[in-house]
């Protein structure tokens, strides 16, 4: 133990010489004799309970919703027909349709039904509103643009939050990878996949905005109590978790268990893991600036109020059905960007951060699959 | 041996020390006698069939029918007849086409021929649906707005898939010439080579779904029967074989035939390859937003049966040739949008991945006769 | 001292055998004993005030802002209203508006009430701007590709600061973690995440050029008055910082204190923060160019002027709701690619940048805290 | 001699201990004595026949094209002439044009001329093909639409492709600098320099799929027979050459001319050709996806017939001139998407290879210069 | 002298072998005893003008005109109106407006004042022209998409511009700063310094292709007589800086006033600088496609000058000043494409390259500034 303390001293960092600071909790543990006591349940059990979930949930990789969406492209007919009738998953901004509903309908009973002297029917007389028509479709192609260039905006958004957490998913199977490879099976490589699968489980519930019980409850099958407590009161969590695998891998260096080539590439890693949360946390923390969101939407209002003005003289009733149709047309448009603004929400068209957790501690419990099987090798030895 | 075993723990991972892992497979029997006995057939046999396989299908250094639309554009008179009458090739939603048309006919018919006086020809009075022109127009920037942006996206995503699908490419080839100079002609370099000519193959199955079989079929000209087995009950087979070749370079690196340096540069190659798989991956996975597609293509519908209503008193019977043109063109752009918005399909707008794949095999397969080049050198000494 | 001159000559740089000169005044300091005497106040009074400042400003990280409007996105509807209603935070170019309010009200006065024989009602002539509404519309189209553009173009600038940023802020974190990583609780870590602390509120003076008693005040926080006095005359100040920081680095190679692998990665963390702030200061620093900003301005200028000229024949006294209307979508289209193409700036829809520096400041006093907590476990053995 | 080959196995990969294999020809010429005797002409007069070649091309550093025309924009009057009216460099797709205007002609010529009571001059009747320019006008955006959004795009593959030729021309220059800073004036030097100068012509041949013919005359200048024949019949070309310098680079460092740092910054830089290649590669073998392409031009062909249909009655034999000029308008649009849709072709719009190339062979033989230079003053000495 | 020589080839490259070489003149100065001196100014002399010159210039940080423009802009109303009312520095094509006044004016003068029974006033009988408005509304779209796009594309061009000049600069900053912190104050520090504020008015010149007097004038302030004379005769002179950097870095490896880690810095940094002078340069050296620029402007000919014709059968004399305004916001779009698409020119709208190279140069005297206190303590000492 003392000759370990000091080759530790002698070519990497210091924080290993106290060992048994506040933050590196978990780490001390490993210190003591190499072994884990856990203090709720012993590590093959969370490992089992690990493989058991993930038999359950990721036996078949994941992103179900995804994956039914894709399979029904491929039989192209009843796709077409699914995305164009389904009802559930579509943009549908309820509300303000139905009052935009309730307006139309006044407004065409009020001029068609009540005053149509004035309005409609003006015998040789100029009638009020005749020619709004003009000035509604002067204006309609900058309200088509900045509603459809805001989609695009939002979409962009969206993919680059895909991209962003797909590369988190990759950057933690990685370290696992880099782990195994590093230092074969071993108590430090389990605590490194331990916290590589609850990092993401951390960064949903940060982004998310999620309650601090539902995140206790998913890190239980991976954390033990004392962990779980740090990662709770720690004032930024994500970090946190970074800080806990930097400890081990140092920890590891020290104790001879990694070399120093493993360590630049595991800490490089780790590096990664953080620039990748900062993409998808810069996403879920600017939504688009507050003008444009508000003036697209305030102009749309605007034209929707006037487009039963503009056609009221030449249809009539029929003005009803059609602005109502307009009005879903429009709003739909508006109401896709600001579906996919923040793709890290949970409803149909946000990306699946559940399913795509599970597969990602899918991919990572197959690391921990081949650290067993070459266990069950060397017991057999 | 037992040397080799103990500068192995010395400077590289422990991974090697047991050695018999159920994942190292492969690996386990070069480490005999540095040679390898298959189950199936000889070494000499696969790499034959392999060249052979070369010979015949990318001789023609593949992309053949890319090559084809290529040569087409350079004589332009005869492209420019092609493109725009070839019938084989264009996006053609044939059914919503057919009912298009029937809908179309069937509302002219009971418009124009059964009740003309209320709709086309009305006597002094009103028409019905007379000014149903204006509305319709006023959406009309709306929704092409809609169409072509998301044409604009789904161009992006091909690609964006075409491109790390060549960098997929790049990257195996680069592992096999850096083994190549790392290894020479080694035994372990040939197994690097194999599992490199095996990762698009098998990247392409995961992609696309396909059934085990036909992957087991393609898997059998470059990998032996045991091998096979391993990536077939694998949970994630493109991290599989990603896993085999860090064991095959540790290995070599245990033994000496490779140094530290060349190790780095292998490492880093087959992190690069799990990047381009994610860049592949993430495409084929997230198809566009639900209420994207939904929406767009439920604006689409309402304005084409909104057409027919608006022009047919100004055009009566021209109608039906007018709507159905008209139709062709947008429910056409649309198509487009379908075709390529998952590039990796099997139809001739996707990505020839088949001629990719043959092309990338191909290029490994020049690394191969370098190799073989020198052995024949060495053995004519 | 003799001996750590020499060490420090042999493979470190010649900047330390001065060691006295004016630019690294801080860093001497901590060479004569290893401690730190500062002119106003003590190393632990200043962490303290640190603190304090944090448990008041970032205990609840910051983003204040942003958090209390992504919270209205989660409740729909209420969300829906507020982005439609609310006025105080949308783009609103009041002074322009009142003058075209003004314009308006004066030409239809004229026109509708004094002349209305020539422009509105002209008995069987041609009246006076009949036709005007045919150029009008003929232009529109461009004027709104270039509006919505421009906007699209301010859009993505305001991005590109949001990501440079937050990029600048995890470098940050990153030089302050690694200096724990490679030093432990040491007088030069400090130094370090002091000068990190610093950085953001320098850059954020820098690029709002903030009166210097502004930053002077910020400053007395995290540094001691000498240093201060350094940076307010310095020629670059942001580049002073990385200096001074590259300063300590070297320092502490030369007392051994950190190993030339976390040198290496520290200096390229410093060479980072450089990178960055050269993206945000490219954003601040650059505007659009005149010509684009004020051809665009011009072009919109002549079509409003133009609209009621338009339209006046048509719709008379409703010339003034329908006209101002217009103005209002047009020119605040126009407003919010002027708010967003600085997103440096103080107003709403800028960045918050303050928030985003405290929450930077926040993430930077955890990593401080685990300097603290170690410290107290070395003080308790 | 043998205790070069020993070291060589010590420390550098075993490629070189065999050193008489057909792919490595060129390198073994070099360890026979360290000097050259070519087949046809000597190192001499090879370098010789470059500079004589780069006085007569590349004095004036190449691009005279693009220079030419930068020159004219300087003079900003007869640019604005030059562009407008200059026949020859324009996108003009003549034969399509011819047949349009013929169609227009008979199409207008049957109409106005012979049966002009049908279609113009109809005596109270509705006149046959009367209300088509509505139909015509609804679609008209979206056509619009899919043409400019190709053409962006076009440009977009354009401008990639010209960055990534750029990238590879200061990668070949990047490898001549290092390998002098490397070796200095040496027969490897010379080596790599020459393989250097012939990447480019090779990438060029290999992307516009010349023949052969033509790249072996290109070739004589820099390499020798026995190089040009091997190049000739390998499989993949571009790759060959980079195989051929990695040998050289190997060789270099068997011979300890090269350090071991040197040889790992040549090996990245011949990995970023690699990667420089595809880009170009990709753009060059992946035309638009075929429904693309082929739907917008059919769209454009239905949108062109139709367009003297709908303005003969209103514009009778105007409608020749106007549907031309329209024709002609609309065409050229898609003619610039075609011309620059493949960047690396040898008319006026592609980037013009041929000057970039030799622009690039002047770069290099600067350095060659450099090597010359210190020659000189070697023998001086 | 001998034993540096020795030790140099041992480790380094062989170019500092010769030391005496053309292009090395500068480097093989310091090699003689560590010492320069200068043909026409001494070493203090030199940087004394340098100061001299940055106190004037720089000091102030320069960007001048931008600062000017970006203060106007907190301004907001004064901002408003100077650039709607602003003449000197608007995109306007004074000649072709001119031209486009005079057609106009003619044409008008012919049609309204000529023969007015004619094209206006034609007593029941089809006015000729009198449908024209229809195809010129039929193709307004797509010209202005086509323009727009253009106008979209050359701002890209303008801000990929303006990022690679920002980086350039800090390339040269970094190789300034890394210099000094590698070898303190030193001859050969000095001459890095010397060649990096060198640099970008290299570049400036070569970009702008600006008379070789010019340049010789402004070098003059920070290099030699020789250095210069070589510069000017070199045949690229960007890559000849980069070269004598390489020289100089190399030379200090050899006397061992710098470690191979710093050298291996420095070299990255130098590819960095021809990296970023690569993406200057491709702006500069690739206007857009002939095509492109070609077929816009011409279709916007077409389009304007159609547009007298089709307005004037309703407008009458009051086509003159609508078809003028129309033509200067037309045209003005397309000016200001054509003022930002080559972004290093010398008017108003381009990057205020002299500006920045100041501000560049004044960065690196502050570097400067530090090598002299060190100097001056050592003095003191």
């Amino acid at each position: 133990m003392a000759a370990a303390a000091m080759s530790c001293s002698a070519f990497a960092g210091p924080l290993c010489k106290s060992g048994v600071g506040r933050t590196c909790t978990l780490y001390t543990k490993y210190s003591e004799d190499g072994d884990v006591v856990y203090e709720g349940l012993s590590e093959g059990q969370l490992l089992n309970s690990l493989i058991d979930q993930a038999d359950l949930d990721c036996g078949d990789t994941g992103d179900r919703r995804l994956r039914a969406y894709r399979e029904l492209r491929d039989t192209a007919s009843s796709h077409w027909w699914q995305t164009t009738f389904d009802l559930k998953h579509r943009s549908l901004p309820a509300l303000p349709m139905l009052i935009y509903f309730l307006y139309v309908g006044l407004f065409v009973f009020v001029t068609v039904g009540v005053y149509p002297h004035i309005f409609v029917d003006c015998r040789g007389q100029k009638c009020l509103l005749y020619n709004l028509s003009v000035p509604v479709q002067l204006v309609t192609g900058a309200m088509f643009f900045l509603l459809t260039f805001r989609t695009d905006l939002c979409y962009s958004r969206w993919w680059e939050g895909r991209v962003h957490w797909k590369l988190l998913d990759i950057a933690t199977t990685n370290i696992v990878l880099n782990s195994i490879m590093a230092m074969g099976n071993n108590n430090l490589t389990k605590a490194v996949a331990r916290w590589a699968i609850a990092y993401p489980l951390i960064v949903k519930a940060h982004i998310r905005k999620d309650g601090d019980k539902k995140l206790r409850d998913g890190l239980r099958k991976v954390l033990v109590e004392g962990e779980i407590v740090n990662v709770m009161r720690s004032r930024h969590r994500p970090n946190h978790v970074l800080t806990q695998m930097t400890c081990i891998v140092q920890q590891a260096v020290d104790t001879q268990a990694m070399t120093l080539m493993w360590m630049s590439q595991l800490t490089s890693d780790i590096s990664n893991l953080q620039l990748y949360f900062a993409g998808v946390d810069r996403i879920a923390g600017s939504p688009m600036p507050f003008a444009y969101t508000s003036h697209s939407r305030t102009f749309m209002m605007i034209w929707l109020l006037a487009v039963p003005l503009s056609i009221v003289h030449d249809l009539e009733w029929l003005t009803i059905p059609v602005s109502v149709l307009i009005g879903y047309c429009i709003l739909g448009i508006e109401g896709i960007a600001d579906e996919i603004e923040n793709p890290f929400g949970k409803d149909i068209n946000d990306l699946d951060l559940d399913a795509i957790v599970r597969s990602c501690t899918g991919g990572l419990l197959q690391c921990v699959d081949t650290i067993e099987s070459i266990e069950d090798d060397v017991a057999l030895w």
